[in-house]
């Protein structure tokens, strides 16, 4: 817990409140909470179960908000939806880390604020929910969770600068986009490539730049897409 | 359907009964049986559903199974049991092949019997029964398909041989096992690497051979292993 006393049970109960569910076992709850530097009992084990029910649900969520799009883009967009950042996101809102239990290292080297540790953290969580009551009750808690998000997400989601442009070119019946490499300077361990995007009449050519061809081109890519959604 | 026919009922009534679950909607179970080849109405969208429910159901099992060992444990436990070849080996026990529709090609492809085309086909029905009835009742479904495969698994499963050895060798308080590239042999493209495996008195070195010397130790090691389950 951030602080010893008696605060610490008023905590765990707002944060019960923000998570929309209340556990019959708070141990469970405090097990979900404690990182992997509190000793050897801590949550890794509940985050392995709680990952998997939250690829579940988001797969569903989405399988039936989708009902046309081909399984790769399901797949895609739970990608974006389930991972570290996503996750942290909502590790966040119901401001996980005011009762994450911590080691005395990770407190002193701002564990409590870390993406991956909030991330885990969240998933143990439904682990312990799981384990609370049942996974038809988690499952709901989990769906709940995710639906705002699941609601506003677009097909597009996820995908590369390149891959976006291309397909809202195609969309348009406009040709795709030529990348040419204008320039590379810098030490050899440390490179600036130069990339120009080039899409004909339809707007003026933009520039990237990056550590690598690749990387140069995402850029030019990106700056395309934001010029396009400007005109 | 392998034939079409009056039998096709009857082939479909019997693979319910090998699966433990009798479809009210035996469109959704057509459905999870069409192979991409048969065209855009296929089985993928439900494989996407209903592999994200294995996973989960596989890894309750495990987690329950296993109450002490690390989430890193469980993770390669369900690996093995949730793989193609783990699919595959449950399609082949209900005969998913005989209910199996497939587009001409693949027909004459051979692709009826095609591990891939059987593990997907099994996952999509788990989507399938999901949407049929409801998540809880497909996933007992799944749980007792895989009970007997989680009753049985070891805690070294999808350990590669090095490792095994090496870890059945410090149980026993030995020394681990030293490998020695004994000869590199053939052509530059297809050299063939002889190693040899150590572990002091307690049993003669072994050989193994490969295409690297990673293969050719592990395949040393493999060698080692059974020599010792010999003894």
């Amino acid at each position: 817990m951030a602080t010893d006393g008696p605060s610490n049970a008023l905590k765990l109960e707002q944060l019960q409140r923000r998570l929309g569910y209340h556990f019959r076992d708070q141990d469970l709850l405090l097990l979900a909470l404690s990182h992997r530097s509190v000793g050897t009992r801590n949550n890794e084990r509940l985050e392995f179960l709680g990952d998997a029910l939250v690829n579940f649900v988001v797969a569903e969520a989405l399988f039936d908000r989708f009902p046309e799009v081909k399984e790769g883009v399901l797949s895609r967009l739970r990608a974006t939806l389930v991972c570290r950042d996503g996750l942290a996101h909502l590790a966040h809102q119901f401001d996980i880390a005011s009762c994450l239990l911590l080691g005395l290292g990770e407190r002193k080297g701002g564990g409590r604020q870390r993406e991956s540790i909030l991330a885990d953290a969240l998933e143990a969580i439904v682990g312990a929910m799981i384990k609370d009551s049942s996974t038809t009750e988690a499952a709901t808690v989990v769906a709940q969770w995710f639906a705002p998000e699941v609601a506003v997400i677009d097909e597009s989601a996820g995908l590369d600068a390149k891959t976006r442009l291309q397909e809202l070119l195609q969309a348009k019946g406009y040709l795709v986009p030529t990348y040419a490499l204008l320039d590379t300077c810098g030490e050899d361990h440390a490179l600036v490539f130069t990339v120009r995007c080039d899409i004909g009449e339809m707007a003026p050519a933009t520039q990237g730049t990056g550590s690598s061809r690749r990387k140069a081109e995402q850029a030019a890519a990106t700056t395309m897409l934001e010029q396009l959604a400007r005109d």
